[in-house]
């Protein structure tokens, strides 16, 4: 009998992704897993119904998707309570809080994941989240702000690009800067890790320098202490006015994110200025006074965005690129119809929040 | 004594972009005028009163900015009472409705320039606004896509771009175009004219041949007889399945925009399409339920964005390129000082609504 692989629809607010879409049913199912979709859960996403059942999959209600399958593939933590003893359950669960909710499961977080290893990239929900959410800041930027990013060469002159600064070398702040740069604006980026301003410096735009350096652990950057922090702060004010948009990518997991923009870089800005923070959240974020999910407006006319929830903002590309990582994932996990959780193997014991016996 | 150009605030609903920006105040003195500008009048499009006053113009209240200029620039006709005998009255002022309010003025409207005409082109506000207008939808409509607009070649395997169609080969269509294809998605282009054909072909997207030709005057596309417009929009139910987005942007001055898009076609969209309708106004669109400035729904799931005002939503650069179409004219019709209005000369005949003598 084939393990059951459930996907049910995500209630949180503002969240429109799903975590299993049409394109990996048939991935899922060659590895020998039978697919059940909550009705409805893919309908924001703009996968609907049918195209789950034209791809092998079965449609069911909420109860069935939470009672019957083996394993539940989810974005969120679910409402744990309707979760059945020895389920497995794969998502961004964040294992840290309330981690007694899942003592009854085997919970599988992306959190864990060992990133910088090869073989776990495919899987890295992460990477490929930051990814959707860096290019819909560039999108979103240009869409608030009131000139083009392009040149323009018309009959009436030319029109100089709008000159963009992308704050943070990861994967968003990549992702950011190759949007802008394809839209034609003047793209720098600035990273306080050396290795992401090689980064940067490899797409084509320029690198601000403001001379700190501060690489920590995993490929993160360290918490700058109080000193370096006011140097940067000072060193961007002086920097800053010069820009028509500011990208802030800048996250240390765990830990607020660091202040880049304050309040004085912000004022040091022209009036129709536009400033994407996408490290807002309920920890705060990058720019000073950025509300998550909000737009302001400050004195002097410069819009702030607070990210929010921005994959789920693009919910098809999001959820297509979640999907495949969670099909990678069990590729590597299932073998001839089997979970196979093996303490040993890197990625499982990363993933594992608290370990059950395998399902078979 | 100098000639006085004012320019009022516009009042207009959603409103943002002024017809006189800092930039061509400048210019606009060399020729020998001064510039008086409404107080807040830049506000909205990024340009406020310091910077007017930086370049060289006076910021005056309301009724200054009205009774005391010569010359009055505006981007819609202004309430007409606050005019006084003599005034020249620049903008886009619908001179077919309620002309007798233009009596005591000399209007100059934009709606009547030789656009053919190539020493008419710097001075082209239909022609800048359409190329803002054209950048807005495809940004607007990668801003609402759920999906990427490029490829994306990520550890979890390839994205392929999005599918855009634009209907129109106009300025607006051609923009749209160029600014979809750099954000990498694979655009498609269609029109009635083969000359506006050949156009979106030398952008290097593909031309779609839905079998009509319908050429018109003035680089206008004639409206279609009955039969073929029945017979175009067969054609275009089939082939629009295959689009993830779709900008139509067909106008006919002083008519109704054609229906390129009747609800069949809506209905064979997959749910998450986007359709945005560049001409969708009070007199109708191109997209069968569009309305004006709104988000709707189809009952499968199609996005569809009614343009309303899109040069408004871009107000930087939409008040700048009509600022400079502005100053061009004046450099054309100022000599020694003086307004002088040639009605053997094409550009003025055709922009005169009503002929008064010229000011001095």
């Amino acid at each position: 009998m084939n393990l059951l692989i459930g996907c049910p629809a995500e209630t949180e607010w503002h969240e429109s992704r799903v975590a299993v879409t049409p394109e990996v049913v048939g991935r899922l199912r060659r590895i020998g897993l039978d697919v059940v979709v909550e009705a409805g859960a893919g309908r924001r996403a703009g996968f609907p119904d049918e195209a789950y059942v034209a791809a092998g999959a079965r449609v069911g209600d909420r109860l069935e998707v939470f009672t019957q399958p083996d394993i539940l593939a989810v974005i969120h933590r679910p409402d744990c309570q309707r979760l059945r003893a020895g389920q497995i359950v794969i998502g961004l669960l964040g294992p840290y809080e309330a981690p007694e909710e899942l003592s009854e499961v085997t919970a599988l977080s992306f959190e864990g994941l060992p990133r910088t290893l090869s073989r776990a990239q495919s899987m890295d929900v992460l990477t490929s989240q930051a990814n959707v959410a860096g290019y819909k800041a560039a999108v979103l930027a240009a869409d608030t702000f009131g000139g083009f990013f392009p040149m323009m060469m018309t009959a009436a002159g030319t029109v100089r690009p709008a000159k963009v600064l992308v704050l943070g070398g990861g994967v968003a702040g990549l992702q950011a800067i190759g949007t802008a740069r394809r839209l034609g604006a003047l793209v720098t980026g600035y990273d306080v890790r050396a290795a992401a301003r090689a980064d940067i410096a490899s797409t084509g735009a320029a690198v601000l320098d403001l001379k700190v350096t501060a690489e920590g652990e995993g490929g993160y950057a360290r918490t700058l202490t109080a000193d370096e922090q006011a140097e940067q702060q000072k060193a961007l004010v002086d920097a800053i006015r010069d820009f028509d948009v500011v990208i802030t990518t800048a996250q240390v997991p765990g830990h607020r994110p660091p202040a880049l923009v304050p309040a004085e870089a912000l004022a040091a800005l022209a009036p129709g200025s536009v400033v994407v923070d996408l490290a807002s959240g309920p920890l705060g974020g990058n720019v000073a006074g950025s509300v998550p999910g909000s737009r302001t407006e400050t004195e002097n006319g410069v819009v702030v965005l607070g990210a929010g929830n921005l994959p789920a903002q693009v919910p098809r590309a999001a959820s297509s690129a979640w999907a495949r990582n969670v099909a990678a994932l069990l590729e590597h996990l299932i073998h001839d119809g089997s979970v196979v959780l093996d303490p040993e193997d890197e990625v499982t014991a990363g993933l594992l929040v608290r370990t059950k016996e395998a399902v078979s």
